[in-house]
């Protein structure tokens, strides 16, 4: 496999609480196409620094990729870095000068002199046109390295890797195919889930298995590579197969859907309609539903019941159901969600009452109900961790019960 | 201002989904001390590479910090690139064996033979204690450099950071000062923040101003250092004093609250209640409202009125006014916070209802509506961007109309 070493340049990016996100997204896709990411590194800005970086990399990597620092000002040194660490100079380059000027004039803005600092181009680079905005990328071939120049802000790097870099590797590197699959995962925490599948996933180096963890939320990323795409397509076969045998339904969706959208999908494939009655979650669960596009074909809405009062005069839960089993029992999570259906006249509907914490009586305490065509079920569940935690894996371990239900139905 | 470099150690670290995180801690408390970080790297589990990087690094700071790889297999390569690196080769210390027999002991576990790896000593190395863990950190002085060897996990590098490493590194640098101040700023764009305020912190390099930017919520960030707390403290004020007169109200904390804490600040002060009713942002605004611990003091609940008809349904909304108006409108806005307020009788009502496409007739289009005692005003926003951007924007839109509201009562 080729190797990289990726730069990210910004003295923004050396505070503590900046994370460069850049060099994930180029991560992914160094990897899809066969190259191995060697080093990252952060550096300020700062031209002496950055020179000695870029020499650094260039020592070790054939492929150094370079974000951020194209801007217009003294602070973006990133052209004069790899001018200095090559020994090539800066040639001011008026076909560029003019795509800039259009620009500006397209936004009708007057082009400052500053801007001009951005039509220079690395002696032997070549531009990389970015529709996005106003600093082309470069692509440099020297001392035997491709050094690649890309600008900071993610939506304008993102195309430009996707349009202009990706295919010029491709290119330079030995043919090889890379082929992915995801499995999602509801209900199980990560170790868990790793002690279950790790006697299948470590006999195999190809495909490479990752397993990556949101809270309540486990994603199995598969990753084969060979010459021809049969070959990836059943090297993933293989290990999928072993592994959906021993994870069974706890999967959720296997081509990256959410949990929301995997619950869209069911939803209108039954031409059924949701509904909401959430206490301790405050709207999260309805929150998930609708990030998804066009989820008002199945979204109705609901109900936010956060004190008892509400819980009785919005959903008409009795003050004597409350009073014998409190708020959060199951009783009451049943209660919710049949009355969230019937008065909204929803198909299903979900509803959370619980302790979010950290003060209460039994903090992370959770009841949750889901209706469903002539049927109503609770579940009671004890979660662990700060408030943000319990509301998390409340919302989730809600979305995941109704998903059980209407697979069910 | 002392310089240091940062190098975190782990493959793990240089696969698409994996940030480091110990860099911010360790940032963070450098910045502390008055030591700036110039450089960061994730280097692989290879001994050479490592090498090569702490070498690197020797050559451009006097403060070398590395995190993980400190384990007992073969992959962890700190002690042995560390020794290459400083060419001090590594010495078995019966001592440390001690401590970790009887760490193993204590645990009831048997200590493997790899374990004594981690026994090893870099030749003139300082074992810093770790009472979380098995391997203990080092503090190397070589070549005119501080080496700090500290482990991987956070719940092990902090504490050694912090009893350990901070008191020598407090011993060796200059007595400095250093206060910092949150300025929090909702309702303006960064750029738009940054032409205005530039004009003030550019005339200073002392405090250094940084300016942080989320959707919606830009965050301007001061550090003054100085030998002394009442400079230091005078240094801010100065600054604090003229970029506060230019954001003047848009400013909504100084301390790091949040948005929705302040807003819970200010309804506690008043004996005060909210409901919602939202429509586009499906629960956003109640989900913030009640990220809040203790927010049932003065959060009631509401309504998740997603489709028309729960808008007629649920908070009685004429469906003539509809009709007449669409439901994405100022009526509306206005007739859902007063619904909400009247229904669940609190003092205070949002609302939210729009198109948070991307398809949909006009997407981006959000009307507000906040209802006090006495008032009810709305506001018309034309939001650009995709669905979780014109979301988030609007919920902390509404959040900020609510914080004026409660502010001019």
């Amino acid at each position: 496999m080729a190797d990289a070493e990726i730069i990210a340049v910004g003295s923004e990016l050396l505070t503590p609480s900046k994370v460069d996100t850049n060099s994930l997204f180029l991560t992914h896709e160094l990897n899809a196409l066969g190259v191995e990411v060697v080093r990252k590194s952060i550096v300020g800005d700062d031209r002496a620094r950055l020179t000695g970086a870029i020499r650094d990399a260039m020592r070790n990597t054939r492929i150094v990729i370079l974000t951020g620092g194209l801007g217009p000002t003294e602070d973006d040194v990133t052209r004069d870095a790899v001018s200095a660490a090559t020994g090539r100079p800066l040639v001011f380059s008026q076909e560029i000068c003019d795509v800039i000027a259009e620009r500006f004039r397209r936004f009708n803005r007057p082009m400052a002199e500053i801007n001009k600092r951005q039509a220079y181009l690395i002696e032997g680079a070549e531009a990389l046109p970015n529709p996005r905005g106003t600093a082309p990328g470069q692509w440099l071939d020297s001392d035997g390295c491709s050094i690649l120049l890309l600008p900071g802000p993610p939506g304008e790097l993102k195309p430009m890797f996707a349009n202009e870099c990706a295919p010029r590797l491709r290119q330079r590197l030995p043919k090889l195919v890379i082929r992915t699959r995801w499995l999602r995962v509801a209900g199980m925490g990560e170790s868990d889930l790793d002690a279950l599948i790790a006697p299948v996933y470590t006999r195999y180096t190809n495909p490479v298995t990752t397993i990556l963890a949101a809270i309540g939320d486990v994603h199995v990323h598969l990753r084969a590579r060979s010459e021809s795409e049969t070959e990836a397509e059943a090297l993933l076969d293989d290990v999928e197969r072993q592994i959906s045998g021993l994870l069974g339904d706890r999967i959720y969706s296997r081509g990256g859907a959410s949990l929301e959208q995997v619950i869209g999908g069911l939803l209108l494939k039954r031409g059924a309609t949701l509904s909401v009655a959430e206490s301790c979650t405050g709207g999260l669960v309805a929150m998930r539903v609708t990030n998804v596009p066009g989820s008002s074909r199945y979204f109705l809405g609901g109900f936010l019941t956060y004190t008892d009062a509400m819980k009785t005069s919005l959903l008409g839960i009795p003050t004597e159901l409350i009073a014998q089993h409190t708020a959060v029992s199951e009783p009451v999570a049943l209660a919710m969600a049949g009355a969230a259906a019937k008065l909204t006249g929803s198909t299903y509907a979900v509803s959370v009452t619980g302790y979010a914490g950290p003060d209460g009586e039994a903090p992370g305490l959770v009841y949750l109900g889901v209706a469903s065509p002539g049927k109503t079920e609770a579940r009671r569940l004890q979660f662990s961790g700060d408030r943000e935690r319990v509301r998390t894996l409340a919302a989730q371990t809600a979305l995941d019960l109704l998903r059980r239900a209407l697979l069910a139905s």
